[in-house]
């Protein structure tokens, strides 16, 4: 990228090093935030390095936060003895964006990946198993649909057993506008399987 | 974003205040942000800063640069007796990218469009007439070939042709590996329209 000035070829390649942001998108980025006020560039880099720098983990539920309780955890009017547990902090958000969801959280920062070299011991499971010696009435296991997800939600639930707590997973099936001739055989095999009555 | 933290949710929010990025690519990247090491967090803050602080425009083809001239028109082994005109810096970089190009640039930072009010003195068009008082040989117009792109070129093309100096305009037809069928009647005009010969 010679034909631009070394300080926006900088630019260009730090942004082009962020994940889903190609060489053109980075260019128009670049370009962009040159065009933008100095004090609003000084904003974006001040919430950058401030963000990363006072970033740590819920002592409760393990998401990323700024302080030693997340809003959720630290919130009295949500359901402390009902932990959901998703693989990492923004299917958190996802399900907060229903409003359906009064419980709480729990964070694992991954999912058991064998193929991956990910084993029980580097996903926060001893925190989940600390939690549940607390009044806690159910653990809804919210990890993703995926090979690696229902590995995990399938070991989760055989640790929770002996302790007797009430343990879900969540619903799997056709999504919500799905058309059925895209949808593949084995979503819509769990779909029949978990059927409902009318 | 009451579920984020307060600084998480602010980065979130300055993120998506970007172009091309939604929500959801902006808590993507600040997740990815807030697990990268320190320093690269503070490496890519620091080059969006610097890169704001010292931009500048050339002082020959008026594109954003960190120094008097820019790497092109500082650089002797280029033609500087043809000057491409385009629209912005990228447009000039996506010329960088074929290699075929040896003569410098004028960058106008914009066009010409009445409907958004940017007449002839919003873009860089004097810079432009001052140096046509140089030795040039020829001036190539690549503003886009939108309507607004056009118009530019026509004022340009006019403003210059008391100088005597060759203006060209480059060739708007058939894009390479494009299918006739998918294409719009006015291209396919513009193709007939500038046949050549085989």
């Amino acid at each position: 990228m010679e034909y631009f000035s070394r300080e926006i070829g900088r630019l260009i390649g730090e942004l082009s090093a962020l994940p889903g942001i190609g060489n053109k998108s980075a260019q128009r980025l670049a370009f962009h935030i040159l065009n933008l006020p100095k004090e609003d560039v000084k904003r974006l880099s001040d919430a950058l390095v401030e963000a990363r720098e006072n970033v740590c983990y819920c002592r409760e539920c393990q998401t990323l936060t700024d302080s030693e309780l997340c809003p959720i955890c630290s919130d009295e009017k949500r359901d402390h003895r009902t932990i959901m547990v998703v693989e990492d902090s923004r299917d958190m958000a996802a399900y907060e964006k229903t409003g359906e969801y009064r419980g709480v959280y729990h964070v694992l920062h991954g999912a058991i990946s064998p193929m991956q070299g990910i084993g029980p011991d580097d996903i926060r499971l001893t925190e989940l198993i600390q939690r549940l010696q607390h009044d806690v009435d159910e653990v809804i296991i919210a990890t993703n649909s995926s090979l690696e997800g229902e590995t995990t939600a399938m070991y989760i639930s055989k640790l929770i057993k002996p302790t007797g707590i009430k343990t879900t997973r969540i619903a799997s099936g056709v999504p919500v506008g799905g058309d059925l001739e895209y949808i593949d055989e084995v979503t819509l095999t769990r779909a029949l399987l978990g059927r409902i009555e009318l």
